[in-house]
């Protein structure tokens, strides 16, 4: 750390003295995220542009400071802006927050990583675009290239963000520049339209790694459809999911559900309804699934999500008789699977299976499909994060800050009803085990995989919850991996828990990485690539092995 | 090359004897493609498993011998299996053919290399498998692996055969031994079910590249559809097409033609029914559009492919009133931009827009859809490299052994009326000019890419028309890259008309390739990767820069 000062000194020369931070109370909100870290951030330091970028990353290399890039830095309950190894300088890229491209006809933008949520939906309400966003449960102020760099999943068509974004414009860790897939020529015209280029395809690099900055990238994005409607569905029975899963998993597969297909338990719905009910339980916890049972039971009886487990679906079609031919093939295949199932559209709800006597209530509370789901950013899930907070949700929600406790573990599960009952087993298991509440949601992601999202919740100022909330992630995801469920996505505490390959790719790894970045300076252990800061011998013996 | 023999004594050690040949016939056959080459190949190795593979690569790097892979080696227009550099050993895959895993409910299979489209097809066939192929217009010998790595396009709703597959296994340069995605995790449950996996994804750096060569891989296969149609529709005037590819592109961004759809020309139709009109020209080329224009207009008149441009599209469906609903949307947007409209299903055809007249006629044509559309693999398309041979197509075709000339060029062009008629306007001239039909098909494979399909079609035994036709591939070539439609895929002879990039990709290609092989002993300059064989300090220099 005594290289920080002269490093300090170049960064202040290149993006201005107002963009080098190294005040208290900014490096403590820095150093802070959802749960226990324990890297210290030295300085902040933020680049307006990419050339500042390229500049600020060669003063790194010519000091030998490591520095952690993050976009806006939401990384909610992965590490927030927390860097994985100690004495990182973290780099926020929020000043590059341009939209510096827009077609409506071949539907696509490029953006910076600044770029938010909200002012990219802004952006497309001002030019009355067609053209719609895939949304995250989010706050509004993260980043879409950020949360696409994560393999984030998304809402709508392209849910899949991996899958439909292309042309990264990339610093690489020694200050070069490149740009991914056909970019690269000049005069292509193909660079956003096409993911692949000539030759090898290099996005996979950046994604989930440490092996360059990402500046620009392009997005594509889906039209809105001419038809939408909401599908909803419940079981009050846990030994009915099995059937279900295997079900939704034949239809995705007949290529139904292409807009997103989600099934939550009733404590996810909870959490996102209420705080938890301290006084019922006169500060016990955890609660009890049996007070949800005689809620579920009682009061929400009439209300659509009274089910044990809702499925909720949103879905796109070219003409309101395509999807009315969809509506039939999901009635014809879940009718004996669901104890309820309903359709919402502009006209209101349409009860495909229903208890009779409920229906006028639920369809007060369903009202009438707005198309708020249509790629408009909201951030009511962000209220689970003060499920166990003692104060109230404040208006401006900020979970590091208000030291809300969020731990994700997040396994990827054959979509196979038989996966499914096996992953959650294991996972409300150890819940229980360590007085969590089991809040989860099966995002059925692709015809072939779900993402079990598993959400540790707890309040960060009770005594010994931080210990013992990472305790519960480390167990879970320990039992999860060794069973073959592996994390699509990992916090910046999780990459310690993967197992070593079986094969050669930890060495290609290591090679890779000491290839793009020799000393070492970006973001060392992010994603496990760089962890070991200082061996470098050992690094360069494995990489060329 | 005094080198060889000691690694031809160490590779019959390891693969046996009779798998490493090096007689003239076999030689012979090696460097010969379906146009001029250069590079001499000095022997063909076979090996029979990944062991073998690896411990063959080992002997490639103790004696400097370099190697170029091939699957099955069916590369033709594109080089067939020549290898880009003077020396190379060919390495065949194809003993590795075996078919190592299938899942009919997640709807997978896993091969290696030498697995043919044949023998999967008979594969799904013996288990009366409701899943289907996506297949090529090319040889049924050819193997699915070798095409996913060249990115070849496919048929289906898994046409974009990129995106359809995950889980390789690669050998790489050095013997050491990746599985990309969840595959390096022994334990992994989702490694053939997800293709990011956690952490970088690398499945991109062994596709059109040499960085590796790939033993194994899943590819996912789309379930047969409920309702299956066709579409076809034409028009009769060059000025329509630009509209029409408007109303195409803005069908396919609202979801429909999910299964493929392809615009040909007439001579694209006409090389696939007969052989060049030798005796009505008096054997002048290159044949007349006006010829063709009378044979449309005169016995081809109520034909289906009557038209200058004909478009035909799989449609694929969960229900026959799916399928009904799409047609009608289908309808609605071609209905005044086509001349002529029909969709065939197992019932027949039914015309939307078609000349009373001529449905008869149509009618008979079409027949009914019996369903051979969906994945069964067919060589009709092979045919059209004897368009220029003066003897007939022989039963057994073999491009390469039968002098056949073939050249493709296939630029990516926005999907855009007026870029793709800008690059037609190109690929039409220069074909004129250099005395060569225009052999084309637009494959309209996403929303917002078109593939151009140039297919330069001669005869090598004539004197002169292996120069003529190169020089016309280059000039073609380098006008559309010049203009921004950079080719998807390259040819062994193509990949020196790129241009430099403008950014640092040069550099850090280089870096990757010394990385990951740094004696160059794979397929050296296959995709500019690794071209200067022996300037290893200038590729050191540049790849540590």
């Amino acid at each position: 750390m005594n290289n920080l000062e002269p490093a300090l000194e170049a960064w202040r020369d290149i993006v201005g003295a107002e963009h080098v931070l190294t005040d208290t109370a900014t490096l403590s909100a820095a150093g802070t995220a959802t749960f226990a870290t324990a890297s210290r951030v030295p300085a902040v330091i933020r680049p307006g542009s990419r050339d500042e970028v390229q500049a600020c990353v060669r003063v790194a290399n010519e000091h030998r400071v490591p520095i952690y890039p993050v976009s806006t830095g939401k990384n909610w309950g992965y590490g927030s802006r927390v860097p994985p190894s100690d004495g990182c300088v973290l780099m926020e890229l929020r000043r590059l927050n341009r939209i510096t491209d827009y077609d409506e006809k071949l539907a696509y933008v490029t953006v910076e990583p600044g770029v938010t949520f909200r002012q990219l939906h802004e952006f497309l309400l001002a030019r009355k675009s067609n053209l719609m966003l895939s949304v995250t449960g989010s706050t509004l102020d993260s980043s879409p290239l950020g949360n696409a760099l994560e393999r984030g999943a998304g809402s709508g068509p392209y849910a899949d963000r991996t899958a439909h974004v292309c042309g990264f414009e990339v610093v690489l860790p020694t200050g070069d520049v490149v740009h991914t897939g056909f970019g690269r020529f000049a005069s292509a015209k193909a660079a956003k339209l096409h993911r692949w280029g000539v030759g090898p395809y290099l996005d996979g690099l950046f994604a989930q790694s440490n092996l360059g900055i990402v500046t620009e990238m392009t997005m594509w994005l889906a039209p809105k459809p001419e038809y939408f409607q909401s599908c909803f569905f419940g079981i009050d029975d846990e030994s009915h999911l099995e059937d279900l899963m295997d079900a939704l998993q034949a239809l995705q597969l007949r290529g139904l559900f292409r807009a997103g297909l989600t099934v939550r338990n009733d404590f996810n719905v909870l959490v996102r309804m209420q705080q938890y009910p301290w006084e019922a339980l006169e500060g016990a916890t955890p609660m009890p699934p049996e007070l949800l049972e005689r809620m579920r039971k009682g009061f929400w009886k009439s209300a659509w999500w009274s089910s044990l487990w809702i499925g909720s679906a949103e879905l796109h079609h070219p003409s309101k008789e395509h999807g009315l031919a969809e509506r039939r093939i999901i009635e014809d295949a879940l009718g004996d699977k669901v104890d309820r199932l309903a359709f919402v559209d502009a006209e209101g709800a349409a009860f495909s299976r229903w208890d009779e006597g409920d229906r006028e209530a639920a369809a007060r509370y369903f009202g009438r499909e707005d198309g708020t789901g249509l790629g408009v950013p909201g951030d009511v899930n962000i209220r689970s994060a003060y499920w166990r907070k003692k104060s109230l949700v404040p208006e401006d929600m900020d979970p590091d800050r208000d030291r809300c406790g969020v731990i994700f573990c997040v396994p990827a599960v054959p979509f196979e009803g038989q996966h499914v009952l096996a992953a959650l087993e294991i996972v409300e298991h150890t819940l229980a085990r360590y007085e969590f509440e089991p809040i989860l949601i099966i995002g059925c992601i692709s015809e072939r995989v779900v993402y079990i999202n598993v959400d540790i919740t707890y309040d960060r100022e009770v005594e010994g919850e931080d210990e013992r909330a990472l305790e519960c992630h480390d167990a879970l995801l320990g039992r999860l991996i060794g069973t073959g469920y592996v994390p699509y996505r990992l916090g910046i505490e999780s990459v310690r828990l993967l197992p070593e390959p079986y094969d050669d790719t930890g060495k290609l790894l290591g090679a890779l990485k000491k290839t793009l970045d020799p000393n070492n300076i970006l973001a060392p252990g992010r994603y496990g690539l760089g962890a070991e800061v200082g061996s470098e011998e050992e690094a360069d013996a494995r990489g060329r092995g």
